[in-house]
Parts: structure tokens; sequence; C-alpha cells
């Protein structure tokens, strides 16, 4: 009865959009697994880290603009449900010596993988008990960290970035509230800026939603625009090594398949393997129109961790 | 009388080395104060930090390899005294939603500027209470961070970096366990490689000592080859953005000056405003005689923060 | 100038209120110390904890009814500013063994001394950098807890409790939220309930503002009704061995002499050496009109702790 | 086949004592469920805490010594694998006002339901997924506590306190490291005691084992005498509100029969929801042959907590 309830919801609220898929289910274990990347890979959309990904990036640092595209870690930031970052500055240590030498250093408490700006490893996500190429959550999960997928992984990014900016597409400084960004969309946007994506690249989409962080936190977690499912999937076929966004889960929120939440994140960490970067700063790469750049991201080698807060930069 | 005796001690055992300084005093604030960077300036060297030395760095990005310096992130790993690593992998949380997601997340508890491969601001270290630029401990500390010289002011190190073997200069493949590099041992080094250190390169000295990592942990922070006093002043003189090794502390340890505790810290963080990079893992470099290469760094930009863990990387 | 107008702003705003002193000044540590327990004295007021004392509150256990005056803790309660309780329950761990034994546990992150119902040890609070019996800061802090009057030393209280109901006094179910309670409202409020209080009695003061726990909590923090300083000096005398209320600084906030911070902390951790005890659930006392009981407080005995969250109970 | 092979170990190494199960197997849900308490209940054996139960207790209340039975926590305290009591004092905080006031409070970080002297509450155990009363992991569990059978239900433990001395009754002053106690040491131990328990009572056993906490910690968690699963339903039986002893895990460590890990946990919270009371410090009750006293625990009020840890008394 609920569901009936629920499909009927569907049909009035969500009709489907022309070139969507109206609603994604995600894939059972057999279609999905193997990998591309095969049976015991744990890398993912990592594997294409070769030194002609990183060559091709460096084509792109001509001026030698560094651009920070992370954001400041503090107490009082914006959090997804649940998470929290404190820090603690301990009592100046005079050290013994003459030379009167005093060290200070903080305690943090934080779900330090999933904070601020912050990189997704594969270990993050599930449908239902299963990860990136079927691993199985009671397998490799323990009460501290995972004994495979963990971000400890990854290693460095260093690759061609291209900002798709479909809030200039759209002639808006920020996408509507809960804008769901379309296949055509990104196409659209990658049209009007004249170029392409290469398996890779990472794929980083600017909705303008970012300049809320800081100004209205609150607005910022609650709704975002972002990916649908069908945005997620044609961006898959492409072959990024990640997607990013200057919003937090990357997916519109909320789906506006009512049944969803979050497709994206399953979409890309489980089924494809491939990163998410999460509140991500866009603001001076849009203002700039600097849609190709070199994106370097280095994840924290947490052993067994789900991710990794992150202070990625564009060089051009 | 304690100091009579102090006194006695270093005629005895820490003679001094032709070429450099026996003992190193802490310069009086008015000596160090404003630093040659200005009154107000909380970067120090890394004002370095400029499209030319970006560039600079990125001629050296010639056949796209990266090498990972960093350490993995442990709780059983090699930590100096009091700082800790935990990890709490919280329990799965199923959304609701048809998708059957499930999200992991973990809790880190940890000196997180503190451990592993570290990068160190200038908030880290003081002489008495005086720090970089002489700002003092009680005007810029909080029980949640400082609100001057936090690691948040640093922003990524893209720039040349430069190994100075000592170990291969010895003929080694690890130093002499309290092995005092003088500033002797750096020139010779660099001669001996062919190279000379530039404004705003990356100094990194390789001792061996790493190989210890992971392996005799115990060894590894009780005890290890590093710079001397006079080794710092004089790598200071080069102007680098930042000085790395393969240990803990930069500076050997014990020092061969039993009054003093650690004053390379001092001498790079509080009195020129340089960065430390500390528990380099070197091996990769070292076996190959990569002794140039684009360094890059990235710390997490934790507001007030004295450091932050980082997993660098050696592109070339 | 900026003294001459405080002390302006306090002949207006603040005149002196018949039989209390217009404002208290710490007094300076030749006045104070050593303690009238001995100068090496870590215990204080704690030193009536003797089979005596403890066969006094016996003597009023007489129905065998226990009354809970301890707060929930959880990580939404009200707290002082800057603390936290934060709970993970980890993942099940399941044992090996046939018997299938899965274990639960939780990581805690607080300020556990000082969250919730919470007692107070002398560690907790300085004049200067001068504590109870004139220990000094610098001599016995360390990033690891006190080595002197910590919360350890004290052992459990088991003592005769009188509840001081000065709401009841006045005829309110809760005190106006910035009342401050004097030294005659206190004697008023005993003669009321035709009691006195004896030396190593625990003063717990009813002002009803624990009501507004739960319901509003920034209320409940950000003004409260409470003690005067001249209140506490005359409860001081009395000689209790803790003094508790049902709010979280037990001084009345804001003080009325603008000039003063809680001088009550100071008045009965710093110079009288008597423990203190906050945010106390008191209604089921107050409703019952059981103004004498026993008092049973179990502080935990964290090495060098300055408090302890407690969840003491009455027994009549 | 591995099945077979434990068998065979276990009728080699295990063979059954007089009087004693061979071997204890969880039973299955329909047989304990609902409890005999009710099959909503929370409490279990924590119902036996009424007035009278209260009064039994006060009747030892004669000569008003107190005992304390808890350890000190500390960070390099005896810890089970993998929990942690970490404590960083704060930066002393200097509050506005003439008064300077300074503050101090620490931050905690640990499981601190499972840690040092602790109380168990019956979240902490389960049989499969199953927990007291029935209750179900995936029902009860969340990330930040349970929402049934948490430690903030129990209260405060005022009760009759009986040592059950095995040691004194086998003569040592400590049972050999993995000395499995059977009911018949129990029955025999009473006997020489010359007392018999009665519902409500806490039943402690007194191993000698604690005299090992803090002298050789490594020794004390490694092995331990206990009690077996026999002993535990036995002491089942005679329906205490609580079993205590001077070990970790109450059962003998390893357990006699090698297919069970600590049975008695499984008996005693899941089953028969009787709490358990972990790491006491028994000498001197042991000392003076104190064998009956008033017991007062006051666990912590941890909303979803799966226990406390304490510091209770005994008063006699």
């Amino acid at each position: 009865m609920r569901r009936i309830l629920y499909t009927v919801t569907l049909l009035c609220l969500a009709a489907p959009r022309p070139g969507e898929a109206q609603s994604w289910q995600p894939p059972p274990d057999a279609q999905r697994c193997p990998s591309k990347w095969g049976a015991d890979d744990q890398r993912g959309a990592g594997n294409h880290m070769k030194p002609e990904t990183v060559l091709r990036a460096v084509q792109l640092m001509r001026t030698g603009q560094v651009i920070e595209l992370g954001r400041v870690l503090h107490p009082a930031m914006a959090f997804s449900l649940g998470r929290r970052f404190e820090l603690i500055t301990k009592r100046t240590n005079m050290n013994p010596g003459s030379n009167r030498r005093g060290s200070n250093e903080e305690i943090v408490y934080s779900e330090i993988g999933q904070v601020g700006t912050q990189f997704d490893a594969f270990a993050h996500q599930t449908i239902g008990d299963s990860l990136y190429n079927c691993n199985k959550l009671d397998q490799i999960s323990t009460r501290n960290g995972f004994t495979r997928l963990g971000v400890e992984n990854v290693g460095s990014i260093v690759t061609r970035g291209v900002l798709i900016d479909v809030a200039a597409l759209k002639g808006v400084a920020q996408l509507p509230e809960t804008y769901p960004i379309t296949a055509q969309d990104l196409q659209d946007a990658l049209a009007r800026q004249k170029m392409t994506l290469q398996p890779g690249d990472a794929a980083i989409v600017n909705t303008g939603w970012g300049a809320l962080w800081g100004k209205d936190d609150e607005r910022y977690m609650r709704v975002n625009p972002g990916l649908t499912a069908g945005a997620a999937e044609w961006l898959a076929k492409q072959d990024p090594v990640l997607v990013g966004a200057d919003n937090g889960p990357i997916n519109v929120t909320p789906d506006p398949d009512p049944q969803l939440n979050n497709p994206v994140h399953q979409i890309m960490l489980v089924v494809h393997g491939i990163h998410l970067l999460e509140n991500l700063k866009l603001d001076e790469l849009a203002a700039g129109r600097i849609y190709e750049f070199a994106l370097v991201v280095q994840p924290l080698k947490i052993r067994g961790g789900t991710g990794s807060t992150v202070a990625p930069i564009a060089i051009r």
C-alpha cells in the first residue's frame, strides 16, 4: 500500500524529463561486478593516474597561478548531519633546555574524512551491504577502518580539471535551490565552453551554490542544485577520475525521485568506482571563466578511511 | 651549581667543530623582529609562493612520474610523545529510500597537525613566549586555535624540491644514529650533486633514518641523525620556503649541545619564518637519485592550527 | 578612565544591599594560605568526610526512598560555552566462539568533568595564577591533568544534605531570572524550614531555575538566579563540604557587580576549599518539601581532573 | 569438519567437572523471552531497587566507614583491547572581570562506559543480533547510542553487597591465573563465611587477581581466574542485582570450553538481565574480611550508553 502511494506520488510529481531515465535503480551485483578495472581492483578510476595523465595536466600550467579550491576547517562550518570538527589547542609545553623552546599542538576530533572540502573514497558508500567491486560490508569493515577500499590507496590526483559551469549556461550566478542538473545541461554547458571531457579528467560542476557556504549554512545543507541520476550516468560514461561540485552531496537535494536518496553517490562510488570531491570553493574559477586547469588533490593517507578532507588547488 | 656542571659537560663532550658555532642562543626579539617580510607578516618564507616559483617547479615536471613522500596514517604508527591517531569507524547508516544507500564515515581523534608526515606552521613553536615576528603567546592563543600564524594562512606549496642526500655523500644508506649534519655536509652534498639552492626552494635532507619507520619505531623516535643549529643557520640563509627530512625533528637528536633542545625548530619557525616538513618518505627519491623535482604539499586549512599532517608528492 | 566609568556604573546600578558587602575582592595569597586544613592539604572541606559525618547521613535514611538529582547526558543538552558531549557507538564486534557474543561500546568525547550535573574539584578555578592553598598554575598543571588538586583525591561524598529552598521562601516556583540570593535570603529560608546548617553538610540551594533544563536551554545558560558573593561568604562560614544548586554557575548571572565574574566559584573552590555541585535536578525534592536527606555523590576518579560529571542521589 | 575437531578437543581438554554442565549454549530467544520482568522491561534485575532493598543496605551502615572500590582513571591504565582514556587539559581561560578568575577543564576521549571500574548495562552484549528481552540490534542501535537498554535507565544501586571470597576459601591471596570458579566454589565460600545470598544483593567475587592492576597490567588483561558458565548460572538463580569481581571479564579467561567466549557476559546481561561490575578494587574488603556491606554504585546517566565507568563504595 505504501509502495503504491509512492508510485502515485512519483507519477504526479516527478514526471520523466525528456532524455532522462525517470527513476534509477541500483544495479544488481552481477551487473556491475567485476568492475571494468578487474575483480581485485580497489582503485577504480584512480587507475587513470598515470604519467600521461599527469603530463596532460602539466601542459595546462602556463602562468603559475594557483587557485585554492578548499574551505577553511573550523568548528562552526557547515556539516552534514551528525558530523563535527572540534579543535582543542593543548597547553604550551616548555621543553627542557636553555633555549626556552615552547611547543604548541592541537587535538582535533572530527569525521576528518567527511568534513569541509572532502574527497570520497569507495569505502564511503554501499548499495545494501555491497560496495565497489562487490566488496561486502561485513568482510571489509572493522571498528578501526576498512581492510579494503580505504583512502590510503588513492594517492594524489594530478589531472586536467574541467569546470562545467551550469550556472553560467543558465545565465545565473546561482542555480535555483533544487535545480536538477540533467545530462543535457552538462552537454550544453560543455558545448557553450567549446570543450569535451576526456577519460581521466576531473569533472567539476559549478552550480553557484557554494556562495552560501559560511553565509547561510543551514540552507546550504538543507537543499541544493545538483546532478540527477541521469546526469551522473552520462558523466560516468565520460570516464572521469573524479566528479566534483560546489555543494555537499553532488546530487540535487532532494532528489526529484522521492524514492531515491542521493543515487549519484552510489552511481559514482559503488557502481563505477569514480571518486567525488565535495564542497569545493569554485567562485574564483567561475568568475575568471577558468574552465580548464591542472587539478591537484592530496587526500590524507588515512588507513582504512572512507575519505579525506582536502585542500585542492587549480594550477594554470 | 647545576649550570656550572652543564658548562663542564659541554666543554668535555661537545667541543666545537671547526666551522660551526659551538652553541646556539635564541636571538632576542629586537634582533629578529620585524621579520624581513614585514612587521605584520604571517607567511614568512611562504611569501615565495608566487607564479614564477610555481613555473620553476613546472619546468621540472617532464616525465609525469609522481612519487609519494607521505606516510600512511594509523593508530600504531610512530608518534612524538603524547600524540595519538585514533580512528573509529562509525556504524553504517542506512539512508531512507528505495536505493538502499549505506553510508560509512569515521571519527578521528588526533593531534592532526603533528602526526605522520607533517607540515609545521609558525604557531607551532616559541622562544619563551614569543613566536614568529614576535607575536606573543598570550595574545594569539585561544583554547580553539591561534588567531594568527595558523596553518590556514599557508596555502599549497608548489616549488622546486632539492634532495640533499647527506647519506649518499657519506657513502651509507643510513647515517649513524646521532650524526650531526653540519653546514659543510650540506654544501658538500650539494656539490657532489652539482646543485645549488635557490630562494623559494624546498630543501629536503636525506639521512636514511626514514628506513626505520614502521620497522623500529621506538629507535626512530628516540634518536636520529639530523641538522645542527649551524647547518640550520646556513640553510636559512639560502632562503628556502621549507626544510624537510626523513626524520621527526629535523634537528639531530639529542642535540650535540646538551643545553639545547631542538634549536632547528626555533631557527626555522620562530627566527626565520621557514616551514618544516617532517617524517618524509624519501627512499624512492634517494634510490632513484632524483635530486631535483617539483614538490607539491597541501596542508589542510585548519583554522588556527599549528600544522597539518600531509601527503606530499614529488613530480618530475 | 575605564575604571572610573566602571565605578560610576557600580554606584548607580549596584548600590549595596543592606547586610551585603558591596563588592567582593579576591583576597591576596597571604590572607588565605595556608588553608585551615593545613599547608599541604588538597582535600579542603572534603576532610569532613569521616565516619561520624557518614553516620549522621545514615540517620536520615528512614524510608529507603532514592531520589535522583542528576541530569541525563546527551549531545544536545545545555552546555557552558565551548563544551561538548559527543557519543559514537562503535560497530558491534562479534567475538570468536560458538556462543555468538556481540559486544557494544561507545566513544565519548567530552569535557567530562564539566558537563551535565557536575562536581567541581579545586583544580577547576584560580585567582590569577593561584589555586586552592596557593598552589600555582605552572607548578601543578600539565597537558594531561593536574599533579595536585585533581578530582581523584576527593572520594565519595556521603553526608547530610540540606535543601535551602529560596524559591519557596519567596513564594514562587522559580526565582526571577537574575535574582541575587543574599545571605539574608539563605538565613530566612532556613528559618522558614526550621533548620540550621552543620559543618560537613551539603548545602543545596533551590532556585527553581532547573525547570528550564531541556526546555529552554539557551535561557538556562544565559542568565540565572543564584548566590551573590555575600551569600557565598556566609555559606562558607557554615563550613559545608559542598554547595550545590539547580543552575550552572551557582553564582547569580550576571553578577550584580559588573566588575565581577562568578566570584562564588573563587570563594568556594579557591579561597575556602569547598566543592560545588552544579546543574542539579531538584524538582522532586522541592515538590516533596524534602529539606533534609542523605546526599551521595560519587565523582569519577579522573587522575588530575578538574571535576566530574555525576549522578548524585538523595536517600531518605 | 571444523565442528568435529572442536568437539574432540573439547572431550580431551575440557572434560566435564562434577556438578558443572560441560558446556554452555546460548538459549534460543523463545526460551528466554519475555524476561521474568515482563516483555517491555528494560531494567532486569535493576527492578530490585526498591525502598526495602535500600533499607536492607542501610541496616549494614553501622560504623560510617567508607571503602572505595573504584580504580583511578588515567591514560596508561589497563584496558581491554582497543579502548582508550585520553585526557587533555585545556588552556586556562582567564575570564573577564576584575576578580581574575581562571578556569580549567579537560577533554576526555574514552570508551567511558567500558574503562576502569565499570558497570555494564544491557546494551553492552548480544547473542547474535539479540539483546536482553530479545531486543534486536538493528532496531535499537544508532550511531549515537541505543534507543533501549541504555545505562541511563539504571539509576543508582544501593543494596547489600556480599563479598564471596573464593581466594580465601582456597587459602591463597590470589587464585591461579586461569582458575575456573565453579558453582560449588561459590557455595563453599559462602558457607565458610556463614552467609547466604538474597534476591537483590550485589554478589562480589574476590579472586585476588586485582592485585595485578597497575603492577602487571599485561598479565591482568591476558588471563584471569573467574566464573565458569556453570557458576554464573547458579549465581543468576540467586537473583542478584549485579555480579562483580576484581577482574576484567568476570568470566575465567580463557574459558575452559575452547568453543566459548565469555559466556558469563551473555548469561548475566542477555539471558537474565543482571548487571556486571568489573575491575573492582577489593583488597581492603578482603583484608578486613568485610563480607557484608552496603554497596553504592552511581552509573553516569549516559543516554543510550552501554555502561559507565564508576567509583563505587562499600559503606559499613
